[in-house]
């Protein structure tokens, strides 16, 4: 399980990720009924938004610290606040990119990120024509200078999404200049010491689950 | 396991998702081996670059149509072959894109998608700023056209990244006109009927992990 999703550490791991992925759903069902006007919400209310079951919506938000009231639920405002906060999104994370090809320079352009606690400070690559420029006012910078930017930015992440090829080297000078998560966008799987965090996002391997389940109920 | 990873319609699945999350992890290490001048490859030798064992490998490859031989392994150009075809990476399929903000804008943006067989091939959205321009040579149309163009182009695809507020009803519309699987990159959990093919990529959801798997490690 830890395995299939990516993360490393699974020992020391102390709220399940299943729970860290269901959280985002709710808080998410929740501002929509914020936005409705609703100032209080119940287990049940989220249940039917989600279609979660209730009982493992208390127990997942049993990890988080905000307690209901009988019969009204918990308090909006207060559940927002205390799901985007445990979330970590509300502080910002400095993080270095690897790599400004094609989904590098896309998710440079994604200023999402920044709303969920993700705020990539400076970018490196080799391509001559890219160092020097800024993507959404993004510096790029040569990769030769990480270890200097490294003191220069405080950063703890590293978003890879550098060629299959490289995903291994890069990932290992990373680690060496100090950064403590790797986001791995890359089809590759990397190798990483005990200590460090590893997000695995394939976009390609979720493509292979679509396609194959869209193949299988065509031929139904 | 299933809700987990955002598929539905688990029991339709021949192949198992976690066999199709790892099979591009293969591919990668397989091609990074083609590249250094491998001609044959053992899943020994996929399983030193990956890290999973060899009798999982050999597991997951047996449903893929491809044997190896005893003593040499894989024939490595065979095997990219079979794995790019059985992932669905070799044919195209068309997509429509839904919410050109910032990560649906992004995503027109990473032509690499295309490598893996998905070509978005409009976009639709209702910011007037937008509608008749393009965006990687991607047109934009108003939504409202959508079903106008869904005859125009050959679509069962559809990739969700609108507002929180519209997931449903902009998903319900998608269906209602055809598509047959949303690639949802919205952290809100859409309802579908059973024959839908629902892939969740929740950037956000993954980001939460992350950041709770490094404050973990800083507080040890």
């Amino acid at each position: 399980m830890a395995e299939e999703q990516g993360i490393h550490n699974k020992e020391l791991a102390k709220v399940p990720e299943p729970t860290l992925r269901r959280l985002p759903w709710y808080l998410s069902n929740v501002k929509l009924l914020k936005q409705r006007g609703e100032r209080y919400v119940s287990s049940t209310q989220i249940s039917k938004g989600t279609n979660i079951d209730a009982s493992q919506i208390a127990k997942d938000l049993s990890y988080v610290n905000i307690s209901g009231r009988t019969r009204v639920g918990y308090e909006i405002d207060a559940l927002i606040e205390v799901l985007e906060s445990f979330l970590g999104f509300t502080d910002i994370h400095k993080a270095f990119l690897f790599g400004v090809g094609s989904l590098g320079g896309a998710l440079l352009q994604d200023s999402g990120l920044k709303h969920f606690g993700l705020e990539i400070v400076a970018a490196f690559d080799i391509n001559p024509n890219l160092i020097g420029t800024k993507l959404n006012d993004i510096p790029i910078y040569h990769s030769d200078t990480f270890l200097e930017k490294m003191k220069e930015y405080n950063v703890q992440i590293g978003v890879l999404t550098v060629p299959i090829e490289i995903a291994q080297p890069i990932s290992d000078k990373m680690i060496e200049g100090g950064i403590k998560a790797i986001w791995n966008f890359t089809p590759f799987r990397i190798r990483v010491p005990e200590n460090i965090v590893v997000q695995n996002t394939s976009l390609y391997a979720h493509l292979a689950v679509m396609f194959n389940r869209l193949n299988f109920n065509e031929e139904k």
